[in-house]
């Protein structure tokens, strides 16, 4: 690159990293909370496709089916509007860019969802992270007294936390709201494993927002998010939206799976089934400590020896799990997302093996 | 909307327009430089999903095989790299990224695309535009000038431009380019029209970047550009490109429609034909003029009227095309996408009937 170029450049360029993603080819893939089960959906797809594909018109750029069904489906009120995002990714890049101010503070729980971090600070928006107790919980208190002392624009709260797995308490949550004068985002990702979501609360309070995905109950791969919140809200945030941000496939085959949620929920049952059946098996297993779940994930930690060599031995099974132990107060974790029968049951015995 | 969100948000926001996309359905639309032909790519791509959709699985976060296919149809060395974005408009959103830093100024001449000005502005970067000629070419000495002093950190340059249709002269951009410190952007959305490019030059130079999109050779739908520059550049870019930008099926069907790139040219042909025949039609109609194009669209100025009562008209008769005349230097003007013969005689049987 020639130097008059990177004069230009923002400052902080040479030293952002470029986002990892593990190379997971033929692997049993653990490592991104993924739904394992291949949607069966592919022939009403290619159906739709048969008949009306329509591949070189620009895409509806409001997304105006999907928001329909899902207002349907979430029985959300004509006070609040939807925006889709592709992926919560850019939901959340989104919102900062609607406070995007210089005086304005993101702040957010630690550790949680790297992208709350990371997307702030390629907006050089400023970042606050107020640390977990041990046990993963909010410090509700030291919150409380964090938003008073520098007055948020924005709060991420995932609801469940990832990568903790855990689900906070929602009178905790109740008090964080209430004393924030900025905007609270209510991150429901896992939200279909916890049961639990702040949609039936939103009428509560005037500064909510809540996000949800299609990625972790069985749609990753089409990139679709969404929040909800009230109308004039939405409305200001939606015009720094790019129009045309849905493709009209994404949009089609969402569609499609809202339609089938039977289908969906029987997927999901079917994982947190999983879920505890895996986390009764890690529990037998001593040197590991197990973690308590609402998601479809599992935080554990190596009491002896090291997470990066018990890392290493599941890879060289072709076992792909996350390593969050470089993660301040994640030290010596891992995190393993639930996947089929058959693949859990490969990362027990490779686990063991290590462990031991 | 409570007072308190209000006082966080940015302050430009409530005078911010939405995009406003007009209401299409069973019209003659002609107003988005779409490919009219519906592509008959479907059984190929529903083929593909019955084999292995696995839409479970997040998307290949760096389109390995997209960009392998695209480096190779394009030539592409080494020394250079690609990135995919969710359309143009997402690659022009991170190009500013990379950029943003209060001193940094945008720069483009005027009119052109509107999502360079659009995306700036989100992102509170100064944007300058310099006016074109009447015939709408290059005002070359007024932007050296421009440029030696403001020092643009970008540089938008559409090559054909839009909405204006023209291409400017290679040795104007030379100029340009050589005098400007900053990056120079040529968006070749529309190039597979003009049959010119600036791929064959890129070596010539240390600061240029190259746009593209299949949007306006026929996949509108799917919404996918790319950028080709010099590989440390472009390695920086990507480190603010938000992962898993692009969804497995947009890269699916991109890779299935690039390997098939004969009949991508036989319809860029078929719509450049029509085109001609267009103008021809256009040029006998007394009262407009009708400008040269590079492009999949002409631009025409009412001469007697209003362009908006033609605009009126067209509507009346199911027929979408786009009014710019509210665009500075465009007054009176319309533009109009080529679209199938049919399409294209109904056009201009609407246009003779409400200029007459």
């Amino acid at each position: 690159m020639s130097k008059k170029i990177n004069s230009f450049l923002r400052s902080d360029i040479a030293s952002l990293a470029e986002y990892k993603i593990s190379d997971s080819e033929n692997m049993v893939k653990l490592d991104a909370m993924e739904n394992p089960f291949n949607q069966d959906l592919s022939f009403k797809i290619a159906d739709s496709f048969e008949n009306s594909a329509n591949l070189n018109r620009y895409p509806d750029a409001n997304c105006e089916r999907l928001k329909a069904i899902l207002r349907e489906r979430n029985k959300i009120k004509n006070n609040y509007e939807i925006i889709i995002g592709n992926g919560s990714d850019e939901l959340i890049q989104l919102i900062c860019l609607a406070f995007l101010k210089p005086e304005n503070i993101v702040m957010s729980p630690a550790p949680s969802f790297s992208m709350y971090k990371k997307i702030s600070n390629t907006l050089n928006l400023k970042f606050e992270e107020v640390s977990l107790k041990h046990d993963f919980s909010l410090d509700t208190e030291l919150m409380l007294e964090k938003i008073k002392e520098l007055n948020p624009a924005i709060i991420f709260l995932a609801f469940p936390n990832n990568p903790t797995g855990n689900l906070w308490s929602k009178n905790d949550i109740d008090l964080i709201i209430n004393q924030a004068n900025g905007l609270v985002v209510i991150d429901e990702a896992y939200g279909a494993f916890a049961g639990e979501s702040f949609l039936s609360d939103i009428d509560k309070y005037e500064n909510l927002i809540i996000m949800r995905t299609l990625s972790k109950i069985g749609l990753a791969g089409i990139r679709v998010g969404y929040l909800i919140g009230e109308s004039s809200l939405i409305q200001n945030i939606n015009k720094l939206r790019l129009p045309f941000n849905i493709n009209s496939i994404s949009q089609k085959v969402s569609e499609i799976y809202i339609e089938n949620e039977t289908f969906v929920q029987e997927q999901v049952n079917k994982i947190s089934k999983h879920k505890k059946d895996l986390i009764d098996k890690m529990k037998k297993i001593h040197g590991i400590m197990v973690y308590e779940s609402s998601t479809n994930f599992i935080l554990f930690k190596i009491l002896n020896g090291s997470a990066k060599d018990v890392f290493r031995d599941l890879l060289s099974d072709n076992i792909l799990i996350k390593d969050v132990s470089d993660i301040e107060g994640l030290e010596d974790c891992l995190r393993v997302t639930v996947g089929s029968e058959n693949e859990n049951e490969q990362f027990i015995q490779s686990l063991k093996n290590s462990i031991i």
